[in-house]
């Protein structure tokens, strides 16, 4: 009793885990391949199963394979677009740049569980992979899976933490704070402004991403080898992706030019480039949450940020921003895995790009990464945010640059003397307004000058 | 007689060479910043001087300044706006993060010019600087100067160099060729779909390139030092706006969220996302077209690049493929330039992000490399490329790989050993096929067989 | 009977798996943070335990817990240091920027295994984490893991991979070939060169890395919370450290400077970075191996690649270099885990960086990736490589940059026009300088001639 | 009488600019590039300048020219080493990626400046290049130009910027603060610490770009065209190269490996590598400055940086830190810089990278820019800075983490307790201890509890 049983490919007999579903090239990728440890990302398997699900039920329809096989290969991949069969999925990331033996992977283990429905013998590649080719289902998979998880779980985890943004800029319209440029003291916003400014941004990243998704959604499926959809029967590329549209809901169609379509990636490269913006984009929010909750004596601790653990090992009692700092390590991750997808995209040759599967973790790693972390950057972090409301007015009204509104009537240089004044003597910009004779001189009115000095005022000028 | 004159502002005295139109505060920066000795974009400056003329009208219109003073300087930022000025824009883009160094540098030198042709005094923050910050206007230059050099420079380019790479297409529609996947021969393509393919990578990238502008258009005029717009009369954002509208032909619109179009400079990184698409698609371009071009005897040699300059110092005779290597050169800067920018949009904190002269730089220059490479690869070596067409026939009837279209007839697996026996014995897929017996034994007839092995119908499959 | 146990903290109850050895702060983190699904590296949480290990035994030593608990605790977390653990350690990279959750899991594990073996309580902070800070034995955990893996991993695989290149120059050291420089015939080089060339630019980046661990070896424990020591007993890091270097044979220091060694991570920046230079190292090598691997017919075909594996799901026969391709997705990665290293290691504030989990993670991947894509390009593709001897000397000869030799009888401008009229005709160099009446007006003797054209000879000039 | 005068190359005729000291190869590539409008860095015509020189003097001694040509040669070398005829070098980096264009410029204009002294033809190929390629001497000059100016000008700038550090760090040594670990209030430390770890960062990035170096000494120069050293006498290389060392007091030496040295960029990709380094460190140096500076009423106020300028063209009377935002500027551009080295170190193909324009640009900007700043920071920034004494004190003694001392006499639970009670009810530490009972219990002493509650004291652990 063997714990291995012997398969075969065209180029020889391979030892193959008598419990695997796989086969000979799988085993020889196995073997060939001891990198990183890492498979493919989950949602790459499962689209790589849809792939094959709808490949096969149109190669029984038009008569490629019989319809009785058809069904047992459409099932079988079903199965494996559910997850079910991720174990057995052994190959590594860092493999062959065409994702070959991902997708024999995948041709074996249907053709395995498909024999196992049927009965008879199903072969990887005459009967699963008919009508395709590595070069084209490889980076239809990765088309598919980014498009999904892009759209069922990171568009609604973006627009979930707009919303809680959102709302926080609404509970926050009247509080008034001073605003920083340059860090330093600047004229008067209120904190529903900022929040409102990170919404927007948020709700731009949505934007940027879903447009990015046009490209996306254009299929290499039916190209085959090279672009040419040699071995492809007419119809086959415009039915499996009818298929796939159904399955998914989304708008994918044939590419309209194959051959930009397999030899290049710069869709992908595109998509990666506008999460990078979101990244960046979040990097700008969480940095300004942990500083306005920096303290809570020697910061600015003009917010709470909710506790969510003990933030230090040694020193008691201490409360750490955890979840803004897991954001901001998944926007140097986004950041890092753009500039290896970049370097990837560019360097494709001729009919095809060889850095396929790198590809394909960099992005559904980004997309994976962005997707959670908005969401609990939501639930846990800025829906539990509370304002020092005191402090916070307490900041508006003594920086210095609430100067600002009396250019007007006193010239900017004027200003900038009583703004130094105020500040070396300590004083309120009221004060020394009164003692360097503005009112006297009449250049302005008591009220106007309380007028002008009202900081909730500044943050709406008429 | 002094070759200096003394300014002021309101930090005290500053001695100014002569015959300088710019004052105090540029000086300041002039000795401030000796860092990379590079100033802002003329695209910039222009920019710059643009807002200062559109404000200045507005300001005329709404009372702010008296109508004679607004005229002008409207006129005097018009001349700047045409870089009749440049030189007295001296401060370099290493200085304050925020541009204000070059915002009172256009303030000055606007001030000066106006006051030449008004005979009397006229304030650089008072007067031309009036209803505007460093914070609002400094960005917009941003945007106006990339929208403009986008819109009228870089997107005529790539679509001058997708029109000469399509006729390309056109013109080798029937030259056929082996395909190259991982290097390694493939079934045949044409020389005619590989253009193509170009072509609509480059066609993507005008699509890419103008979506990003969407989010550049959004100006944060109006919103001065933080956001809220103070210091600045109603309606001022509106009507300049739609002055530079008019003066551009561009959908230039006020910002929706002024707290996010001056905290954040996402759209800018988004921008510089899309021109780095650009770029990882040139370089693959370019590649394949050095590698087709390689030779004349060691390479592959399947076209000829235009000859345009003797290609080395030292081995007579040698003609290199210098365009395509510019290409990829700017490329890499391309690429470099995104990482510089992704850095700093990442940097913002609160009110404002302090890289926005960084920021410029890198974006415009991105924009005026990719703009310039992309009309010279079209006019100097796209343009004139011929084929090789015998050696590209002769290389795809070679090629192993066009045993795939007897796959259906003989099943993958002796296939791969009719290629594999071609290659060994230096024979012909025929020969094999023929002497393996598969005539004989009816699996295909002789004219099947002809048909499958015709390399320019594989190109284009029924 | 519940599957779940109760433990607390300083903040309260929480409830944990029952078979958990984790406790409280570890079970917070894990519903705190459900990001990437990914947990430490195993060579990072081998090195916290063994930096556990020997901080216990220091521990009992001075007398900071007794000398009974200091060995249970030590043999607890040697065990940890052996990888048998690693399922109690399910705390996400993506988390508290100081990696305080997973300091915290590796004193929880530990107070568990150790009260397991004395029966005693065991207080994951007031005994395991004694003397210590996530503050300074995290990141020290980095650098031992960091320093660990490169000396006995990456380094032996790129001397392993050094040796296997220089082994194939000496056996191409004959064997000559057409320079190519711009991918254009350049004059002769042999195999052998280009293979030593491979070999010295892995050699140097044996010495990089190695320069790299210098700063990597200095340790931060001992600063415990911001670098100041405090809470620690006089001598406790000079023992720990000694004790670290006999445990590993490497040559840890305590840090020079504790504040620079918490507050900044610039040792790993810089490794991470020199990891980079092998990236683009090997990614030059591995293009240069493609392509003269390419063909079989339509390409160079100036080498062979061991055959691997099939390389195509559609075409039979084909075979590509999927070891080379392999190794550039390694190469693309890295450079992607650089770039997020360095948008992290920007990122400190004050007395600690806070993206220190992700920088682990990416610069342990990087390690890992590089030593075991090294060692696979050294044993499946380098070693097996032939030449294709024949066809390499046709090039050469052919190439008309052997004119080159000539310049020094003939003049640089005379040489150019007979190397293009030997193109243009398609002859050879010799016959055009004869006919050009070179030999006959005795510019050079027929002999000069033959020397000057020996292919081989042009490689090893006197 | 013309504004052009003819000139002739390999390919034909060329119009030049009547007055320009280039002939018709520069003449080609002015019209070839029109890219950037950037010209080679100062510092690499320089050194191009000089290679030039030394390998005329050379080939005089050897005999490969004249004695009295030779001379005439390296005088007009050394003028154009001494950057006297910049204006003379118009081609743009962005040409023939070998930078022949560059290298041919070099030649031709010292043939022509040659030709003047001598009164007699001056060939640039046959004379000026004599011994030399493109491809060896213009990577050679790279070598030069980096080796002198981070010699002569970054490494002394950062020493400089090191020392400044270091003396604030001694003038602060008292001065005691709250530490900061992420953004929150930790244990004190002293500002002299912190400036003193600045001061290792900066100290630590010497030895790194020094390190660097080591590599880059190294010149391809005698390899010629592909490494070979074609058309090179014996022993050009060995004396051109101590001549190098004579002129530059610097440690040049042949390539051990002129076929790495060629072929591959990578010594230059580690020397950008390490500036990145330098980048990283800075940026978080100039980060912690603007935060202590931050204010003057909203922000933490604990340090003062000196004015430069105003710092507002709205504001009044604002001061921003503007020296830290313009290096912090240079940070970005450094990395940015290394991203398109990196990219373009990747590049190379056989015996030649084809980015060498491009390297060279980024690298002696990065040089240039990081030698600028450092400096600038040093003189105007770091050496004015003042310190808030009282306020730096009053933080360090509110924040709750100065109960961690107290954790060997409560634990650490009790300990959060305390803190946490503190902070709620805005009382001290030690009010709450004596309160909770641990005096009176014996705990600890009142005079114990003074001790370990000394913040001074707590900054120097014993």
């Amino acid at each position: 009793m063997s714990e291995y049983r012997v398969e075969y490919d065209s180029m020889g007999e391979v030892r193959v885990p008598a419990g695997a579903k796989w086969r000979a090239q799988t085993q020889r990728a196995v073997e060939n391949f001891p990198i990183s440890g890492r498979a493919l990302e989950p949602s790459h398997i499962a689209a790589l199963g849809l792939v094959k699900a709808v490949a096969a039920e149109v190669n029984g329809e038009l008569g490629v394979i019989d319809e009785e096989l058809a069904e047992a290969i459409a099932q079988a991949a079903a199965d494996v677009a559910e997850n079910e069969h991720d174990a057995h999925f052994p190959v590594d990331v860092f493999q062959t740049g065409s994702g070959t033996s991902s997708n024999m992977n995948a041709n074996e283990v249907i053709a395995t569980l498909a024999e196992e429905r049927l009965g008879r013998p199903v072969h990887p590649n005459d009967h699963v992979n008919a009508s395709q080719s590595s070069n084209d289902v490889f980076p239809t998979s990765i088309h598919v899976a980014a498009a999904t998880e892009v759209s069922f779980h990171l568009l609604p985890s973006l627009e979930h933490l707009a919303i809680a943004l959102r709302t926080k800029a609404a509970e926050f319209d009247d509080v008034v704070k001073a605003g920083r440029t340059h860090l330093m003291d600047a004229t008067p916003v209120t904190l529903g402004q900022e929040f409102g400014g990170y919404a927007t941004q948020v709700e731009h990243g949505v934007v940027r991403v879903r447009r990015a998704l046009d490209h996306v959604l254009e299929l290499p499926l039916g190209g085959t080898a090279v672009g040419t959809g040699i071995n492809t029967p007419p119809g086959f590329a415009e039915k499996a992706i009818a298929k796939l549209r159904e399955a998914t809901g989304l708008g994918f169609r044939e590419a309209a030019d194959h051959f930009e379509a397999q030899s290049a990636q710069d869709s992908i490269v595109e998509l990666s480039g506008q999460l990078k913006v979101v990244a960046v984009s979040l990097n700008k929010i969480v940095n300004d949450l942990r500083w306005m909750g920096s303290g809570p004596r020697a910061g600015l601790g003009e917010i709470n940020l909710p506790d969510l653990q003990p933030g230090s090992s040694i020193m008691p009692g201490k409360v750490n921003p955890v979840i803004p700092e897991a954001t901001a390590m998944v926007a140097a991750q986004v950041i890092g895995n753009d500039a290896a997808i970049t370097f990837a995209g560019a360097s494709g040759s001729f009919e095809l790009n060889v850095q396929l599967p790198l590809i394909a973790r960099n992005i559904l790693e980004s997309i994976r990464l962005l997707a959670a972390v908005s969401r609990l950057l939501a639930d846990r972090c800025v829906s539990g945010i509370t304002a020092d409301v005191d402090r916070l007015r307490e900041y508006a009204e003594s920086s210095p640059s609430i100067v600002t509104p009396l250019n007007r009537y006193v010239g900017y240089e004027e200003a900038a003397k009583i703004a130094k004044q105020a500040l070396a003597e300590r004083r309120t910009i009221r004060e020394v307004v009164v003692e360097r004779g503005h009112v006297a001189a009449g250049t302005l009115t008591e009220a106007q000058l309380d007028a002008a000095l009202d900081v909730l005022s500044m943050t709406r000028p008429a």
